[in-house]
């Protein structure tokens, strides 16, 4: 049986975690299935998340600034700290390259050590190897958090008030414009939404400000997207949701790009990844808390939707229409 | 410049060092160009090593039991952690997959769980991602080492004997066979040196002993081979050394498969990548405790030469001429 015919990626993460991984035991908080794994280190909590790129399957050299790939990588992982409600420490980079220009290198490592360096963490060590597949890069981040502040998945019930930050839907609209037009036409049309793409900030300071508020009972980042993300965040905590379609927070440029390509941006916003920003639930009474701490930290948050008994994640269009959040972002 | 222009992996890694990392402040110990980087966590050092592998590259999936790559890829990560004195804890399994057949990824993950349940470690998180590019695995490997027996590669001084434990070339010689016999043929002529090759045994009680001992100046794993491997030990201690062909620890097997194929066990013992044995030195009153102690861990002990001052690495021949410590396990 293929990895496809199994089910795909996410079939195959549970078989993984199911046969071969660990959630938890002795200094292991919490492991496989979360945004990153948590163990206990003195007074703190260990965070340690890794992610993989490959090239042609996650990047393409042709269509990439190699300065862009290199923070991308970094950020992610940074992101899934935040995540935690932790702050990213040290990164470990694997890097795998074929005879490339020197420069191309030093341009990927200059991305990584500024993401890095922006939201505290330094790049402490790693692997660098010859690879004939193109360029392979895995960064694993380390970050720490008060066990008292961490932030899982697995704590949403229902009545929670649904939160993200900022806007969604802009990173997915920035691909679309960048497959369509390419780099320089793209970024004319609006260089806000291809920099979204390109160029993802890891909201560190607001899932800091969130948790810190003692209000933050489940969060993740969403990196595939709301209709994707917001299921695992239900499944981990054995509830369902409900999001408002109109509540979905849109900026402006996605609103006047989807006009112009006649797309529903409600849509783009509930499908689209790779936004990296923060899904947060806590206590109806306590939304105006946390919304508060983020907008405090610089940026918007909006309250989506809650928290429902059941499994069921739905979407109430603005014609109060309820059904299924739809769509997915896997890879096989 | 290319990479290969610029000098190789050697060259790369240097200026990835030198521009893009850190190697010490705040709670990192101790950073790039070391087995692995330490960090200060509680009254314990955390160890964080990582090792890239990519198909074709490093491994071919035709010439592979998926196992075997499981373990292995697993094991010298292992090895890095057993290099700095410490005990594996977590491992984070970072794994790019075309659309595989599900039992070939199962295996791989037994491998690795296996080799890490024999030495205390558990998977506990990771990435999987689909690759387009064949399989790439990346370990991140934690441990854990009590300040005061971390071993690092600098401390070696004039004067010090240098031991490794068991037995050098065996793993170099296993793939000289497999390459030239196939995995079959190559059995039944040794099924030692192919088993040397295929499933490393990290050294990690062997690590253990020798650092509860309090005389260890500096260790490191033997994974590109004693010519490349002890340079970088004397260059990070800024020393030379002198070894002796006679003292090299070789094998029986090594002994008669040379013989058969006409070449010297010696040069296999010196130039032989991937022993993933170690590398040690100590003050001279102390080696017979270091040797006595790796001894009762249950493998064998030699001292086969001395720290020198300067940076020259040279190896005496049994007719005792001195000639540079030769050979090189590069990528590029």
């Amino acid at each position: 049986m293929k990895i496809s015919e199994l089910g795909g990626e996410t079939a195959l993460i549970n078989l993984i975690q199911e046969h071969y991984g660990v959630t938890h035991g002795g200094d292991l908080e919490l492991g496989i299935g979360d945004d990153a794994a948590l163990v206990k280190s003195g007074d703190r909590f260990l965070i340690i998340t890794a992610d993989l790129l490959v090239e042609n399957t996650h990047f393409r050299m042709n269509a990439i600034d190699p300065y862009l790939l290199g923070w991308k990588s970094a950020a992610v992982n940074i992101s899934d700290v935040a995540a935690m409600g932790g702050t990213p420490t040290f990164s470990f980079v694997s890097i795998g390259l074929p005879d490339t220009e020197v420069s191309v290198v030093e341009d990927i490592y200059e991305g990584m050590r500024d993401v890095s360096s922006k939201y505290g963490s330094v790049i402490a060590g790693g692997d660098t190897v010859g690879s004939e597949a193109g360029i392979v890069i895995n960064v694993t981040q380390l970050g720490e958090v008060e066990p008292e502040l961490a932030a899982r998945r697995s704590g949403a019930e229902p009545g929670d008030a649904i939160i993200v930050t900022n806007t969604l839907g802009d990173s997915r609209a920035g691909l679309v414009l960048l497959l369509k037009f390419g780099l320089d036409q793209a970024k004319m049309i609006s260089s806000y939404l291809v920099e979204r793409h390109l160029k993802p900030e890891p909201r560190v300071e607001e899932a800091r400000a969130a948790v810190a508020t003692g209000a933050v009972k489940a969060m993740m980042d969403l990196s595939d997207g709301l209709a994707a993300d917001l299921p695992k965040l239900c499944k981990a905590s054995g509830v369902g949701a409900r999001v408002y379609g109109q509540k979905l927070p849109i900026s402006d440029q996605l609103r006047a790009a989807a006009e112009t390509g006649h797309k529903d941006p409600v849509e783009i916003a509930e499908g689209g990844g790779e936004d990296y920003e923060l899904l947060i639930t806590c206590d109806p009474d306590n939304a105006d808390a946390v919304v508060g701490a983020i907008i405090n930290s610089g940026s918007r948050a909006s309250i989506i939707g809650d928290v429902v008994p059941g499994n069921e994640v739905t979407l109430v269009s603005s014609e109060g229409v309820e059904k299924p959040l739809g769509g997915s972002w896997e890879h096989f």
